[in-house]
């Protein structure tokens, strides 16, 4: 992949809290990136509005490197493209340097990393739940296409898919988008749904997902996954897609399951769109770290079921 | 104590999710709880203007019952109160259902808990950094009562006190005050600082806020405390106050050194209001679960320091 970055000034670094016992990422490039929130008002957001936005078709030559595109044409439906203020850096050489010294966590360990984006569609005006089911599937599949290049990296421990919709939910682009970040750490709320789900398992016999399966409210089904709302949810509106059967990684369902997939988070789009007018909102994927693998899963027998999580706060 | 919240409708509950393994409070109470920010304009902030806020003295019938008052005379200088819209209630009768059985956590347990006020000063428009440093120690001292009397209630495991200082910081009433939080369970944010310390001294032999306080940046100290940038800070502008020497708990300072921690934490909040321009903010105090012995304490070797920990965000 090529680089950017060189105007970022200080590079990114990853330092330790010992008292939480987790990984912070300080990213001095983060601070120079800039909104379109405020500039643009509702009027200007119509179709043809593409004059400024570097995510629209005919601006490529605004945005940072492109990685692939679908279809690999002038006329493509999505790009993923590298972050041009990106919180972790790709350009820093070789493995990060080490992360233990005799058991004690390093105090900061270079940001090593990638940060990408998903420009889910070529047209500014269009939201992922106004796309046909099949486009929400190929998104997906970009996901999954750009998991399994990253997931060659050995430093990589996690890929942690996301999407901000609506400044108040942290989007600084209007134009729909998602994004990869590629760490070199497991996220301390990764780990603890990890060892959660382990606790559950040893206790219980049972898997915790699963069991929110059979007992939690049922919005919607398909073949292979089903949509619910939680019983002990986080936020208001929180909902979970999680697929029916046992499986450990996001990026291992098949070209047919993801399109289903994007049939159901259509859906579950589109509801909170109607319903509660457009809402800023969150999604993220929760999957298993890239290094474990099925054989130590099953040694845990199937605790490590992937959900893909939809979560969206209304405001703060 | 007397009861309030005949009108809050559905009772309280505390949730568990277990694939995060963590308990979630619903508290239908909450949702009705006014604000005045969005009615009251800065103008009519001013010293004079008490005639709409039940916090401002001489409006007292307007709030839920009183704990107690410092001094307990009509011109009180601050007061404790029941929160009119609890998140928590005490009128669940006795301890709440078992939160285990045989090892398997409840699904949900009754909403059983304290949630009280803190009105840290008569006058509207006087915020907590504009007041003497000794009366922000019997503010502190206050804090340390209540979680005294809270303490002799055996199903109490954990007393969480905040601040939330402006709307955007989750503030719902203008005039200063604060909040205790009496909760059935132990946060899952507790229990990993707990976990997380535990974990550092078994690896390094050494207490991980001991190993803060040798490194990170230093703004200002005293006899007791110090007050610091913590070198894998989470928000901007985050600081901490630490106290020098091990201790466990946050109720067990006695009254000089509450008044010295009075002293830095004004000075910290004045820093904060003049350099950012009275940003919004958060402060917690951090310390250890009620039930945690000191004797359990000393098995991993002073790891439980205590640390009031003052941090804020400047909106989201």
């Amino acid at each position: 992949m090529s680089s950017q970055g060189q105007n970022t000034g200080r590079r990114p670094e990853l330092r330790h809290d010992p008292v939480a016992n987790r990984w912070v990422i300080f990213s001095p490039a983060r601070a120079k990136r800039p909104s379109d929130f405020k500039s643009k008002s509702p009027e200007n957001s119509n179709p043809g509005d593409n004059s400024s936005c570097p995510f629209c078709i005919g601006n490529e030559h605004e945005c940072a490197p492109e990685i692939f595109r679908v279809p690999s044409d002038p006329n493509w439906k999505l790009r993923v493209i590298e972050n041009l203020y990106p919180a972790l850096s790709r350009n820093i050489e070789g493995p990060c340097e080490e992360k233990e010294d005799m058991g004690v966590p390093a105090r900061a360990i270079g940001g090593f990393g990638f940060h990408d984006v998903v420009i889910e569609n070529p047209v500014h005006s269009v939201h992922l739940c106004d796309m046909e089911a099949r486009d929400i599937g190929q998104v997906l599949l970009a996901y999954k296409k750009r998991i399994q290049q990253i997931a060659s990296v050995e430093s990589i421990k996690y890929v942690q898919v996301f999407k901000n919709h609506g400044a108040s939910a942290g989007a600084s682009m209007s134009h729909s988008h998602s994004q990869l970040l590629a760490l070199p750490i497991i996220p301390s709320a990764v780990s603890a749904r990890f060892e959660g789900m382990n606790e559950y398992f040893k206790k219980t016999g049972k898997c915790s997902l699963c069991e929110v399966q059979a007992k939690e409210l049922l919005i919607d089904e398909s073949t292979h996954f089903i949509s619910i709302v939680p019983f002990a949810a986080t936020y208001p509106f929180e909902m979970w897609i999680i697929p029916r059967a046992h499986s450990s990684h996001f990026h291992e369902f098949d070209c047919d399951k993801m399109v289903e997939l994007g049939g159901l988070l259509k859906l579950m789009l589109r509801k909170m769109s109607l319903q509660l007018n457009n809402p800023p909102f969150n999604f993220m994927i929760q999957t298993s770290p890239l290094q474990v693998k099925e054989s130590e899963l099953s040694l845990c027998s199937l605790v490590f079921t992937d959900s893909t999580s939809v979560e969206w706060r209304r405001g703060i």
